[in-house]
């Protein structure tokens, strides 16, 4: 992991830039330090999804927390895979025909997704740990379900996990929502134009863990309301600290 | 309304009992006064669900809140109506039998009941609210969840609720939820054994309120978590304060 930039931001949060490999990234940090690290997700593009992701993070440090973040395959100026772009076309095919879009559609596109998203964040685990600003346990907050999912399963260093409700879930990353056994708090936007209500609640029910809640609040997709973040950073603070 | 005791809890909270008319109820205000008022709802017999109720009067009293409940038509002392009683025996019958609820005995067992206890509770906020230690909005919180729907509808004093998903909602009443506006904050136990979790999810579709949360938990009924606790206090704070 080599740091590119670096910028103290007005409420005393440290912004860097890095990268993991080829893979760019951001790490904030709290003035409280060492601090539990919190992985933010989110669906891929880090520079349209910044100023989100800032926020986010600094709403994090106010409670203490670290947070880092990693470009998505295929995202921002990484490689784009012809599969991965074929897949996003036949899915934007069946969506404006208004057909319901076909498993083997969602496996072609989120699988590879999964398969190579989540090493990197492993990777991205593995060098933000030994950093003197991190300590503690680890979380994860948001982005896309099914890679999240697949850390919850695949990664033991992660020790709760905010998800963020959606379709999509190719059938063997739902099987493997049943191995999940650390809390989870997932938040579902009950009119989310592009979520299907019914699978999220099924996905829910699925998850393995004996603590699991879920959050269901109007609005759509990007309606989360102000209080639904403080709710979820209150279940990091009960599970990271 | 006539007091009929008075105790200091050791947190300082002023537990009283009083009398409306026939009816018994008890008042928690806390030492800061003049408090929010939050009517505290339980399924009937208030001296079996004493320990519940002050636990969580003292909870809302931490939080600077007013807690006032009273006795449910039919229950503790109160003359049972052979109606009802007929129709809960009816209910238990089915329930045994591991046969459907017929939506008539759910009528028979719960409209006279919300018929004859919304005045009764109206007639507690009428009797609570001129006292100097109350003051500003109400919120109710609980209960049996057809009365708490009817009182959101008919009393323009209630300005937030929480309730307690529940099957045996009548289909008047479920007709009822989409006229709801206030704030709602709804909770419901994923694996509550005495409750149908799709009519659970189907009435929270229902209400009409635009600002409406539902908190999901595992286990059963009467395992709520201490933290789901914490956040409808949270949402009586947005609200009432």
């Amino acid at each position: 992991m080599r740091f590119t930039s670096e910028q103290r931001l007005d409420d005393g949060v440290l912004e860097r830039e890095f990268t993991l490999g080829e893979i760019p990234g951001i790490l904030w940090t709290p003035a409280s330090a060492p601090a539990p690290l919190i992985l933010l997700g989110h669906p891929g593009g880090l520079p349209q999804m910044y100023p989100r992701l800032a926020a986010r993070a600094r709403q994090c440090a106010a409670e203490g927390f670290a947070t880092a973040t990693i470009e998505l395959p295929g995202g921002g100026d990484r490689p784009r895979s012809a599969t991965a772009e074929q897949a996003r076309t036949d899915l934007h095919r069946a969506l404006e025909a208004g057909q319901p879009v076909d498993d083997e559609i969602v496996d072609r596109l989120v699988l590879p997704l999964v398969e190579q998203a989540v090493p990197e964040w492993q990777a991205a685990i593995d060098a933000l740990l030994p950093l003197p600003e991190i300590g503690g346990p680890v979380g994860c907050s948001g982005g896309v379900i099914s890679i999240g999912i697949r850390l919850a399963v695949v990664e033991p260093r992660i020790s709760a996990a905010v998800l963020f409700a959606g379709s999509f879930v190719p059938r063997t990353v739902f099987q493997e929502a049943r191995q999940v056994t650390i809390p989870l708090h997932v938040l579902l936007q009950w009119d989310d134009e592009g979520n299907d209500r019914q699978s999220a609640l099924d996905l829910f029910d699925a998850f393995g863990s004996a603590e699991k809640t879920l959050h269901a609040n109007m609005g759509g997709h990007t309606g989360v309301p102000q209080f639904a973040g403080e709710a979820a950073a209150q279940f990091f603070t009960r599970h990271l600290k």
